[in-house]
């Protein structure tokens, strides 16, 4: 997507891939800023400190986490270091497992002294497919969209109000982003979407992120703090939510940025549809059911301090709470099915019950 | 309740009562500031940038204005005008209005002579009958706590958790608080409590606020984000949730910070029991559907910046969102009476289908 006017994705290989480049996301929205990763050890450091982030993009940093990996070492020794160094860094993220087992897979196959070259050639594939998914996604959730704004009384004018929580937009992709990828496609199309920011505490990851990808690429957007989604649905002022998801399971459980359960609680009470669009290797089909979904418990310090513009122009830390008052971190939480009306995946938007038909749908 | 060991109230009149101190409340937790009040209009300035907030303070808060405005004036036009500016600074308190009616109808029964002592007389008397409510909300709720404990399995050893959402402690009153108020008798009892405090964007008063105050008084408690507690909700870790109010309907809708309203609902899905706790003039019997209560829309700039301790150890104001974004700032929100177990008072608890019996007591 756009980044002042210049196209951008969040991860590209060197010509020579011998390194990679991605947009430093902790540095957003006030300085954006490229980096350079030469180095398996660089790429877990990103993934680690969230530089990249989003679930998509983390799968395809970490296959290229393997390419880097190749450049180091090409024995089988190497390739199973790397692949659990890597699965290690972000314990919930199931594409990041889900990436490494098909770059292993593949290069098991495939003699040490191709597996560099197979390596590079296979995570540009996967950012390709990425893509390809991202805007399929989107497609069926314009769909989605306008079937909906077809069915409004004709004498509303106001705009279709669109809520997400976090950031999975093109920031959490390679490009185009999944929760995000329906709006792009909706305004794009010139349907007059506005999309109500989550700021997403405690990394505030919509504030930082989806608010300046949406202003980036010209999309009408309103920040609000985590606590006004719930009232702003009892007003009407919202008619639809969309979410990405870190993992889905086979039964449509959904676990995403913690606080998205509460936003989907407040949807089904007000009766207003409520989606998670993921790419389909989301799907955790091995876990029915989302409680057994280990949560990531992050760092208190995320909830002591946040990292915002002072006003001499830096970039400063701040501390919120009193030094004495301890915090807790849970990163994720888990909304059930029952609150889901859909799942919008590049193969179509399944509802909680259906998700059998897209099994076999990827199954054939 | 105590600061570093000695004890404090929110705000009291000076010995010859012609001036009003109160606690800096903006300051907090960083900085424990006494700020000298002797103008009505810096009473009024007071109110509207929440240097004193919370329900029950701001109605006390305004009597004290209407006592600080017949220092400068005791006619009829005075007063009037007073009542007025005080009634304007914070549209959604419905104790402001209840206060500033009481102190009214008092001094137009009284001649202009005898207002100023009159006034000062029935601020104070304000006050204590404040502290006196709060003490009686403990109790009860204490009895709340004690009949869950009691009823837990005798294997449970993991302390009694309260999640509380905003600052209902004693900073919100004169003393002890509404919310807190039962955290507090517990704690004294000698029961295992502890709290969960919301961080409460976009102001922060839980952060800022009940977790300062609660560190101050030796509780245990724990900040977390907003998001986080519909998830330690579904985990089991969380027992009850008690919120403040600054509005209950005749029929149990409780308009308070905005996020409560998330809360309930995921109490409710939870089987939690979720209850307001407020002096018996919070409730406006006049509204019976939480729908028709005006919403105060505050500055967005609530949203985009956050004050924090720096580095450098000063309070700074950081910028969070893109310069391009806007953000919407509605400071409350309605939970419905169908998501409240009951409201705590100083009369007794009373689910919303027997307010009816509360109005009985309250008019006898």
């Amino acid at each position: 997507m756009k980044v002042a006017q210049q196209s951008f994705q969040t991860i590209w290989p060197s010509q020579c891939c011998t390194f990679v480049q991605i947009i430093d996301q902790t540095q957003l929205p006030f300085a954006f800023q490229l980096l350079k990763l030469h180095k398996l050890a660089q790429m877990i450091q990103a993934i680690k400190t969230m530089q990249v982030r989003g679930a998509p993009l983390i799968g395809v940093a970490a296959a290229y986490g393997i390419a880097l990996a190749m450049l180091e070492d090409t024995s089988d020794a190497g390739l199973a270091n790397a692949a659990a160094l890597l699965k290690n860094s972000r314990p919930t993220a199931v594409n990041l497992a889900w990436a490494v087992n098909r770059m292993v897979a593949l290069l098991q196959a495939t003699a040490p002294s191709a597996r560099i070259k197979t390596a590079w050639r296979e995570a540009a594939n996967m950012a390709t497919e990425d893509i390809a998914q991202n805007q399929q996604i989107g497609a069926h959730g314009l769909t989605l969209i306008q079937t909906q704004i077809h069915a409004r009384q004709s004498h509303v004018v106001q705009p279709f109000n669109i809520l997400t929580h976090c950031n999975a937009g093109w920031l959490a992709t390679v490009d185009y982003g999944t929760a995000l990828a329906p709006v792009y496609a909706a305004h794009d199309a010139g349907l007059n979407v506005h999309v109500w920011v989550d700021e997403t505490r405690p990394r505030n990851q919509g504030a930082a992120l989806t608010a300046w990808e949406l202003a980036q690429h010209g999309v009408p957007h309103t920040v609000i703090s985590d606590n006004a989604g719930g009232h702003l649905m009892q007003q009407g002022l919202v008619d639809m939510v969309i979410v990405g998801a870190d993992r889905v399971t086979a039964h449509g459980d959904v676990c995403n940025k913690v606080g998205t359960y509460l936003k989907a609680l407040a949807a089904f009470d007000n009766r207003i549809p409520f989606y998670a669009a993921v790419p389909s290797p989301t799907i955790d089909w091995a876990i029915v059911d989302g409680k057994h979904i280990e949560i990531e418990l992050r760092d208190e310090d995320e909830v002591h301090f946040i990292q915002g513009l002072a006003a001499d122009g830096t970039v400063q830390s701040v501390r919120l709470t009193p030094l004495e008052s301890p915090a807790a971190n849970p990163a994720f939480d888990v909304t059930p099915a029952r609150l889901v009306t859909g799942v919008i995946t590049e193969q179509g938007v399944f509802c909680p019950s259906e998700m059998v038909k897209l099994a076999d749908i990827l199954n054939t």
